[in-house]
């Protein structure tokens, strides 16, 4: 099942038979003082440098959010986008709480987008999937619902059958919904990294949709986080997590490691590439 | 399925519901010259320090091999193996390519042992498997035959199959039967990780019997051997690696990583007493 995404002039493939796709993280001020500072007095110039080295470090689609306190993501998300194209030829991953900002960044975006995120909430559907729809985009689709998020693989599961209807209902293709089967922190639910590997699995296998996860927060409260980023980045690679959403600064070289013992990495030379690509220590 | 071994007053189980089992490859004279030479001249002071040093980085079975060139290895092994149980209550995985040497390194050691290694050539069944009957041990058995090793996962599973049926005639069960898909370099072949995590998925499905690896054979004349190692050692493990033979001082953190995101580590407690452990920086 392929997943066709498009920057100005180039096309990426989500698949299982292609190389992992890296979705980079950095263009977001969650956790980032200086750039929620810079977003709320409209400066957006961190957006190129961090867009150019996201994309030095292997990443071909960015994400983009803009989302701190105060600002007005439907009025900054498309200059956002806008300055990542300028900058990079890739797709773009809108990235949004709100449905007029993901509206606004997918006017502005060049090529075919994904969206981030839909869930199986009855007013999130209604809210962002006629969008997707509209602008023939692809979608990041949560496993959580009106009642949380469930604590069962399986409860993921019917999550994510519930929207492949909605989708469908709406003729967005199975192939253009990427699951995210939802990455818990294990320092509060030792069983939490099981929960997340045996959801994908069942996705994967009952679907053959493609996925994302944000491995990270797995490790939120660990010691040596980036051991566990890579170990969860294959574990989750190796049942179906092909487009995982991280910090290709960080990650970039696990997940061409990851590539190369799956098999995706036909001469190595994706590996070798991103080793030579790596600052000199 | 388990496979229990036993050392002088402890018990091992190697399980897909319990904790990774690292076999701890570091007493063997190959690729350390001053080890080899020691042996050589039959000095074994190397041993208890190697053996504790393992034991305190998490290694619950201890591989011995004193196979250096010109080593009486069936008078040595013995004496190694006795250094060992008397440093550390832990099994022993018995190693020599000389059936004489195992026996000889079986009536010395304490418990119940592993023996390393059988294969499926007619010469190797013939010579091992009735001195791992005699002495009640396990064995690991490496999935190569007279014809070499299969180049495809379907291959080895079928010198696994013939390896099993040999053993089940002289009363040794599956459980006892710890297989090596076998790990080639990737820099030699970039589809060998894919071979060997296939061959391990299939063995698993098809006899549910534990695995053991070498996964640091894979890595071999590639930069950045440590996260290549790491990134295996998580994908061999979700398909049935679940006894590695490895370097618990370089692997020890991450197989406990994996452990932890495996939901095999109930509490997260094995983790956080491996990285309190480490030696600090």
């Amino acid at each position: 099942m392929q997943t066709v995404l498009r920057g100005p002039s180039s096309e990426i493939i989500i698949s299982p038979e292609t190389p992992i796709v890296m979705i980079g993280e950095r263009i977001n001020p969650t956790g980032r003082k200086a750039f929620s500072a810079e977003l709320q007095a409209g400066d957006l110039s961190r957006i190129p440098r961090d867009a150019q080295a996201q994309a030095d470090a292997g990443a071909t689609v960015l994400d983009v959010n803009v989302g701190a306190v105060s600002v007005d993501e439907a009025a900054l998300l498309p200059q956002a986008v806008r300055l990542v194209q300028d900058t990079v030829d890739l797709p773009v991953c809108i990235d949004s709480a709100d449905p007029a900002a993901l509206e606004a960044g997918l006017k502005a975006a060049r090529g075919r987008s994904l969206v981030n995120s839909v869930n199986g909430e009855t007013a999130k559907l209604k809210a962002v999937l006629p969008i997707v729809a509209e602008y023939d985009a692809a979608v990041i689709a949560l496993c959580m619902d009106d009642d949380g998020i469930p604590t069962t693989p399986e409860g993921r599961l019917r999550v994510a059958e519930n929207i492949l209807n909605e989708a469908a209902r709406l003729g967005i293709r199975p192939a253009d919904v990427v699951f995210d089967p939802l990455v818990m922190a294990i320092s509060a639910d030792a069983t939490a990294g099981l929960v997340t590997t045996t959801a994908a699995r069942l996705i994967r296998e009952t679907f053959g949709c493609n996925m994302t996860a944000g491995a990270s927060n797995g490790s939120h409260g660990m010691p040596e986080r980036e051991l566990l980023n890579t170990v969860f980045l294959a574990l989750l690679a190796q049942v179906g997590v092909n487009a995982p959403i991280c910090n290709p600064l960080k990650n970039g070289l696990a997940i061409r490691a990851i590539d190369l013992l799956m098999g995706l990495d036909e001469w190595g030379m994706g590996y070798i590439k991103a080793y030579r690509a790596l600052p000199k220590a």
